[in-house]
């Protein structure tokens, strides 16, 4: 089994300085703010996605050494991940995140919101600075996106007629456009051709949405110190993903107690049960395993290289992950 | 007296189509969204934001209609207003807004944080897709200072020792950064030189500036009535503002009642009453009436024009309302 560090070990200094940089970049204004940085940008977040454009521009640029640009991108795509999990806590109401309390919890709604504020305030703005147009075109169509997701998901809880089609849409829209669009990004940085730019804005679609599906199938087959939340929290929410939706084509009686928002005791139990006596779980890991695939199906243009190889790995890492 | 009606006579048809437009590009994409966009852009909003953008533009292009990039900024200026305000009455708590209620009380925070998230994503969009990187960074950076506003505003409620420059850079921030961007932007797309430009930014700074001195007067002197939520909420808030900062120098047991943030039964009563007997307001007024008359002084550039005289009549309209 691969390791996240073993992956990621050629950009591991870059990930560091960016975290520095992006603990600076934030907490410089107000000392909450900074306490809200050191830990928003602390321990705990497996920087996945500043990796995979550190490892696109590297793999890019190849003998030449990647730009101050590439690296303001890997952090801008990074804040935008924050801000949407420091929204998305106050949405969800929830209490814990990678085992450390979120910041709503910790603070309040209030801080949270302002916070998150703050920090997408902050990418637009290093985003138009970054100077190229087209990669602003791109990271706010990333923003839109996000929102647009975050409404979906938001406004379709405990709604049992949606379909799995509608699901990976809402699964793009909040997890894979980020990744996606800002992997064509750090390759239009790299100044790459753009068919290749589009290869690489499809292997970030796919990763992202098979590294997603697998958030999704933990949330139902890991435990709750794994998660570092408790599990079953997409569930409670209304949240219905892949193991959901399949489940629900065996089972009608998960509609009536998904339906009545768990309200009778036992009936979360017996919603978790019902999910995993299906073919849920499995019919979700199949459909993560296809997503992997055609992700690393769009890394044939790329020059063989440590970074190069660490982003095939990435796909085995991420179904790795499931097990 | 000035009217508001009289002065947007001429970006009257305008301010129609914008609404309009609003409503269905924020309304197309879920019927709460819609539900949301009617309140928001419906009846209630002065729109003077993109009545001013739409005001220089015509101003500008002279005998030349005015593009469609000038009224998509104008849309954009409003969405991003918008976004602010909802996200500010979840800050803020507050239940009432143009006497209706909140997205915050009227659905929930949730609902409000997504519908203000939404809101900047979609405005952070239709900007890059504008297509002037120029104008991207302008507006970029008032996403910034709004965010950083709102940071100044909720982390230094009720501190007393802030200074009449801390206020002023908040309330530049929070309200005239939007409008100065977005001033020189409109000039920007009519294609006016790089000085003229900046004094359209002096302009919509200083007018922002004497709006904001004005509301915050109007929250001492206005009843519930006029100010469509409680009168005094600035004070009951923490947030405080011109006329309680002059007025401490006077009163120093103002104070202690704000210190204490008001806990005992009569202290808001009596933070008013020593509010209104002191030179607070007297002062602010004189305050406001400076930065309007600093907001004409920019306008020499403009050919005479129905909508350049708006914009000097903008500056009287504005103090107008403090009596």
């Amino acid at each position: 089994m691969t390791s996240v560090t073993s992956l990621f070990a050629s950009v591991d200094t870059d990930l560091c300085l960016l975290t520095e940089n992006l603990k600076n970049l934030v907490g410089a204004r107000h000392p909450i703010l900074y306490a809200a940085a050191e830990y928003l940008f602390g321990a705990g977040g497996k920087r996945i996605r500043p990796a995979i454009v550190l490892l696109i521009s590297r793999a890019t640029m190849l003998d030449q050494d990647i730009t101050p640009r590439h690296r303001r991108l890997a952090e801008i795509t990074e804040m935008i991940h924050t801000a949407s999990l420091v929204h998305d806590d106050v949405v969800d109401e929830a209490e814990v995140r990678r085992s450390v309390p979120t910041v709503n919890s910790l603070f309040n709604n209030r801080v949270a919101v302002l916070a998150g504020d703050f920090l997408f305030g902050q990418s637009a703005w290093y985003l138009a600075n970054l100077g190229n147009l087209e990669v602003v075109k791109l990271l706010s169509e990333v923003i839109k996106d996000m929102a647009e997701g975050e409404i979906q998901q938001g406004l379709s809880r405990f709604d049992t007629t949606i379909t799995i089609e509608t699901y990976l849409e809402k699964t793009y829209n909040k997890t894979a456009s980020l990744i996606a669009n800002s992997a064509k990004a750090a390759g239009l940085l790299s100044g790459v051709p753009i068919e290749f730019a589009e290869k690489l804005y499809n292997y970030g679609r796919h990763i992202g949405l098979a590294f997603q599906i697998v958030d999704d199938i933990l949330d139902f087959t890991a435990s709750t110190e794994v998660l570092g939340k408790p599990a079953g929290s997409d569930l409670v929410s209304g949240n219905l993903t892949a193991p959901v939706l399949y489940a629900l084509e065996e089972k009608p009686y998960l509609e009536v107690l998904i339906e009545r928002e768990f309200a009778q005791p036992e009936d979360l139990e017996q919603a978790l049960a019902l999910v995993k006596e299906s073919q849920g779980i499995e019919r979700s890991r199949k459909l993560a395993a296809y997503h992997a695939q055609l992700a690393t199906e769009n890394l044939t243009d790329l020059k063989p290289s440590e970074c190069s190889k660490a982003l095939v790995d990435m796909a085995e890492y991420v179904l790795s992950r499931m097990y």
